[in-house]
Parts: structure tokens; sequence; C-alpha cells
């Protein structure tokens, strides 16, 4: 029989998201469960075992049909031993034999990555990256992730931290880290970069602002709410946006320098503020783009949204 | 008869340089040639072919043994077509057909690609790269140029701009670059970069200086001449030598954020300067660099020299 089908997995601290896809990336069919965090993850892997079990019998589906299992993962992934450390928003606080598990439970090989790159991949190979083998990937959200695809492989380098363009110093001497770092992209273009952002240009603006206004007045505002003020015509949002806009276009811009993608895809929480955010943060990335790079690679939005991890993963189990 | 042996050629604007190597990477013959940039260059493959024909004779070295010729080149590599465009220093005004008449001369096959990825190739390889996969090298010369190793694999990128690491700025709205952006990395960091410096520094120093006393007198200065008062205990040089490890610190942290590699290896002649510069480059890309990259990234010294680019061009030849 075959071998025609790919199953992705991408697991979330919230939900785990699970489809199966025809070997050129089409889903046939997509469901989720929700991530049980409880007794220290000890819950999760089996869950994904049983689910995967009961939807190729619920489907009908032969398993010498599936050429293999694919799964974007939090934490560290040890691409060798097929271990997950340190996924803290899964609960999992020592090494987990996923790989191991999911392979003796399913009968299916596993392959596994991190969740940023899994995404990168989707994106590259079925969204805005055109499937070409040169593209870059960068997910603003709680923090700022990196996925970068060159000559058609993912950039993992000699430990496992390649792609981490949130890590990328973008105001020497600026914000500090978590990473321990100062100044660090995600400080500035992640959703709690913005609102930090939002909080210092506040104080040092007298104008009239309703972004002012809801921050003097102590109420919750979020990155969504400085993006959509700005768009409204908040003069102090919009300081604040294209303050953002210019630290991801350098960083950006420097990446492209590095990478020379055909395209720089931003997804995430935050590039949901869509083109108003992409063509500011391109305007910038112009400006330090390499003449060649200026004309050959492109800064787009993601286009798969909460698809490109199951994409992404499925395609890691065609290699 | 079983193939064996890789020749590599690294043609420069003063000499062409030729190594007949094992498929090892051990040089067994090496031998140059000046380059006749008369007649618009017209002489430089005709003399490449001749002296390959010529020195296989000699060693009586049988064509079949050669897997292939490879060769880092000058200028714009189209490796589809195998042309080089814009080799100015090679005087070659229009596109060359450099692969199919070095193949047609020779009878064998030819693999090209630009002079900086050529080095670094041969620095991955048989250099401080220790033959590993993930190799990131930067060349400090006339200019500032990049080849870096991700996957094994040279990363091109989707116009040949890949590896632009001269062109990462690093001081927005410095000093005005060649590419026509501003603060690129070269224009700080390349030996024409180094003296400019020098000159700024002088300015506005006001202290007892050799190096300020030779601008002052308008007296030739070198980046060498820089880097040798600076290890004197000149004040100045010192500041200057700084601030260009400052910038090469901040851009090749920023690279190592990216790509991850084991090493950022550094050659070219203000690289000269050695572990002086080393030291001081290291020192400033800690502070940039993310904690994983930080234990698992290292900053070393080129260590092939002048052989870099003919030991690289060879391992083209292999693939």
């Amino acid at each position: 029989m075959a071998k025609d089908k790919l199953i992705g997995v991408d697991l979330g601290g919230t939900t785990i998201k699970f489809a199966i896809l025809t070997d050129a990336g089409e889903i046939q069919q997509k469901w989720s469960i929700k991530t049980n965090i409880f007794d220290e993850g000890s819950h999760i892997v089996p869950d994904i075992i049983a689910s995967i079990n009961h939807h190729l019998d619920l489907y009908q589906l032969d398993r010498e049909r599936v050429i293999g299992i694919g799964m974007g993962t939090p934490g560290t992934v040890n691409r060798e031993t097929g271990t997950v450390t340190g996924a803290f928003n899964l609960n999992w606080k020592t090494e987990q034999p996923v790989k191991a598990d999911i392979e003796a439970g399913t009968g299916l090989p596993l392959t596994l990555d991190n969740d940023a790159n899994a995404a990168a991949l989707g994106e590259a190979w079925k969204g805005a990256g055109n499937n070409d083998k040169d593209v870059s990937f960068v997910t603003l959200g709680t923090g700022v992730g990196g996925g970068l695809v060159a000559n058609g492989q993912l950039i993992h380098g000699t430990a496992g931290a390649g792609g981490e363009v949130g890590h990328v110093v973008v105001e020497p001497n600026g914000y500090l880290c978590t990473c321990g770092n100062r100044g660090c992209l995600e400080q500035y273009a992640s959703a709690t970069g913005v609102v930090h952002l939002a909080q210092d240009f506040s104080e040092a603006y007298v104008g009239s602002s309703k972004l002012k206004q809801l921050i003097s007045d102590g109420d919750e505002v979020t990155s969504k709410i400085v993006f959509d003020l700005a768009k409204d015509g908040d003069f102090l949002a919009n300081e604040v946006v294209d303050k953002v806009a210019y630290y991801l276009g350098y960083a950006t811009a420097a990446m492209s320098n590095i990478l020379n993608p055909s395209a720089v895809v931003i997804g995430g929480g935050v590039a949901a503020a869509g083109e108003f955010l992409r063509a500011r943060v391109e305007k910038n990335w112009q400006t330090f783009a390499f003449p060649t790079v200026r004309t050959s690679t492109r800064v787009k939005l993601a286009e798969l949204g909460n698809d490109a991890g199951v994409i992404g993963a499925a395609s890691l189990a065609r290699a």
C-alpha cells in the first residue's frame, strides 16, 4: 500500500492540535484536545497516543498509508534522543522520552522539533513562503521566536539555538531581557514588549491621548489595544507602533542580509495587526537591507494562522 | 580508475592560486600565476586552462583521477549558468562564461562560487571550523565579506546575497557605505574602516598619541599601523581597536543568535592582528550573544591563511 498520509501534532500549553494531511500538505481531517498539564504533564503523551489511535480508527485510515507523525512542542528538543526538556508551560520538569513513547504507542515513526520551527516549516511549505527553500519566519507572541529555513532545511545550529531572532540585540543597553542580556528584540516586539514601550512613552508624553489616559487610569493595556488605538489615529499609540516597527525592521534586515530569504514571514498574535504593522516594518527594513536583498527578499504576513503548526509538524515527517 | 583528486583555483585580482588535493583535502601540489587583467581580463580564463593542463601533464596526473575543479572568484556568480558578472578588479565588464570555457578547455567539470564563500568552505572543512556542519566565516580585508555554512551547506539565499555580514548595520545613521546604506559593519571593520575611525577619533582626541601625530602630519596610516600602535600601548589606537571590536562583536553576535554555529571564524588581512583583536571581539560578542549561543559557539581566528581559498574551492568540486 502506498504511503501517502502525514500526521501533524501541534502541542501547546492549552490545546493539542492534530491533523491528517496528504503528502502534498492538504489537510484532510483536523481536531484538537485540551492539554492536561496536571500530574507534571504525565497525561499529555498518553492523551496524544490515544487521540491519534482513536482517529485513525474513526476515519478507518490504514496505518500502512501513514508516512509518519511530525510534532512541534514547547521546550528544548533533543532531536537525536527524541526527548524534550524545559517545557514549563506543560509542567514537564524532567526530560521526557516523547519520541520513544509515541512511537511505541502508535506504531508510527515520530519526528520532533520545537513549535516555532514547526510553524516556520508550515508557512514555508504551504503559507507565505510559497514552498521556497529560503524562508525566514518570525513569530510575535508572548515572546519573539524564529524559524529559519535555508537550502530547504531548518537552521538548528550546533546547540539548537539557531533562529533566536528574538534575542538579536536591537538596543544596546536597552530593556533587560529574561535571557539576561539587554535590548533583545523580544523586549520591544513581543506583546509584553509593546506594552512596556507604551508605558515608557506615555510617561514622557504630555499631549492628549486615549492610550495615555488608559495607562494613567491604570486600565489594562494590551498590545492589541495599542495597535487598535494607533489605527484610530491616537498619536502616542502611533509613536509606539513606529518604534516597534523600527526595531522589527532593523532586526529582520540584519537577518535578511545574513540569509537573503525569498520571504521574511511575520506571524503570531502581535502580527494580527496585519498590513498596518507589515507596511511600517517593511519601510524600516528597507533602510537597513542590502540593495540586492532589498530587491529579492519580501516582507510578508503569515498566511496559515493556527494551521501553520500542524502543517509544519506534518512536514517534519516527510524527510 | 578511482577518482580521488580535487583541483582548487582561487582567482584574485593579483594572483591566481592553484592546488591539487586529495579528496580528503590534503594539498599535494600548489602553484600560482599572475593575474593578467589586460584586454578586459580576456587572458584570465585561457591562462587558467593552460596552467591546469600544463600541471596535470607535469605531475603526470591522469585526468580520470580528478573528481573536478572548484573555483572561487571575485564578482557575482550565477551558479546556474556558471557565469560571473561585476568582477571589476579583473576588468571583467561583461558576463563571463567561466564554467563553459574551463570545462571545454580542461575536459573536467567546474563548480564556481564567490571567493568569500570558497574561503569559508576551506576554513570550515580543514581550518578553524574542524569540519563542523555549522560554521560562520567573516573576512576583514578591503571590504568585509562573509561565508556561512549551515547544515553543511553554504547559505546563498534566494539571490546570492546570503552571508552579506559586512552590510549588517551596526550604527544606524553611521558612515555612508558603498552600498548606499549607512552604518554597515564594512565601514568600521574593513582596513579602510579602521583608518576612517582612526581619523575621526584623532580629531576629537587632545592627548598625546603617536597615532594622532601620524595623522596630523599627513603620514600614511594603515589598519596594520593602528593595530601595531595599539599593541604598543598608544591610547588613541586602543580606543579605535576597542570600537572596531565592539562593532565586530555586535554583528557577529547577531549572526550567532541567528545561526548558532560551532565557530565564528575571523580571517582576512585585518585579522592578522591575531589574538589581540580576537579576544576583544569575543568580549563584546559575549555581551550580545544569547546564553545558549555563548556556551556553544566559539569566536576563533582563521587558521589556513592564504590556503583557505584553494582548499575551499576544491571542496566545491566534491558535491
